[in-house]
């Protein structure tokens, strides 16, 4: 593969689209063809499947999770591999760490079996850069009391799934540390900016 | 599981409905509870992820393969457990098999694979019959041409594509002879529906 594959994961409101973007920007104005795309939905099938996903009636866990697989599957070969095979930088709004990090956090089935369905979806194919924007349990409760949800258990209960996200994505970060960069999603946009900016100049031809 | 689930396999035209229902009609007769369903498209989320795979845009190989699985595991989940749990006969149109069959023939993805897939979505949920309705070359031939293909290229490829499919068929009939009832589709519908009745009889309570 010519290209560079760089994805951004984290829980939501992490601030990954804005970071994303930023890193989008500053990648083509040094000249580097860009591909922004995202899981699920970052193509036509794809984004059918996000619709079943958000708005269709109860889907069993293992169809839910070959579901998220048949969406990678699609995007992988219809625009990840091409944009790499012509050279491009493909920055994307998670992809494998989040099954993993959202399937162990709160679905039954087995991580090894959601590794292994997400791995035969891609190929094989893994990101040379994962950017975590680590999201404190603090900050996740601000910024979903800023959303407007309410204190009650159902709160309470999001709560202890966005703490158990975390901790899927931190342990998968801490099993890989030369494939991630690890950061506070608490720090302003142009510091982050700035980390990512000089994790990535390295790894660009 | 309290039921008993019956697959019906062939290729297309073999007549697999109409001996599912008139095996059907017999079972009721005999007072059994019985469901008649079908793969895929066998659940409301089937039924869209059907129109997608029928109508969509192109679908690359490996997500075809998952969206099946989807497919599989939602109507294993939804239909096929409940009603063996509650005592019922379950008569399918397609199941496993034909996954196996069809993707050996045509797709370029390993047999091992798309088998360990699908039992991942059946959650290794196996057919106590599966009745195989063979259609032989010439028959299928007669039946394209009927249904009104030219005998051109294409038509030459399809038999050629026919043909691994059905070699698909007797070969996992073959593997498992205990499972399998192998009958020649060719046979009056009648003579078809005294043998699957009569191979059905001693599995019923």
């Amino acid at each position: 593969m010519a290209g560079l594959f760089i994805t951004f994961e984290g829980g939501d409101g992490a601030g990954k689209s804005t970071q994303a973007e930023r890193l989008g920007a500053w990648l083509e104005q040094r000249g580097h063809e860009t591909v922004r795309t995202r899981e699920p939905g970052g193509t036509a099938l794809g984004a059918s499947l996000r619709e079943l996903l958000l708005h269709g009636s109860d889907v069993a866990p293992r169809a839910e999770a070959l579901l998220y697989a048949a969406d990678r599957a699609q995007h992988v070969a219809e625009v990840v591999r091409p944009a790499l095979a012509r050279g491009a930088v493909v920055v994307q709004d998670r992809y494998i760490d989040s099954s993993l990090a959202y399937q162990g956090a709160g679905r039954p089935l087995d991580p090894a079996e959601v590794r292994g369905l997400s791995e035969w979806a891609s190929g094989g194919l893994w990101p040379a850069l994962t950017v975590l924007l680590d999201v404190s349990p603090e900050l996740a409760a601000e910024r979903r009391s800023a959303a407007g949800a309410a204190a009650d258990r159902l709160e309470r209960e999001a709560a202890e799934f966005h703490r158990r996200v975390r901790d899927g994505f931190l342990a998968l970060a801490n099993a890989e540390p030369e494939r991630f960069l690890v950061l506070d999603a608490a720090l302003p946009i142009e510091e982050l900016h700035a980390a990512i900016a000089a994790r990535v100049e390295p790894l660009l031809g």
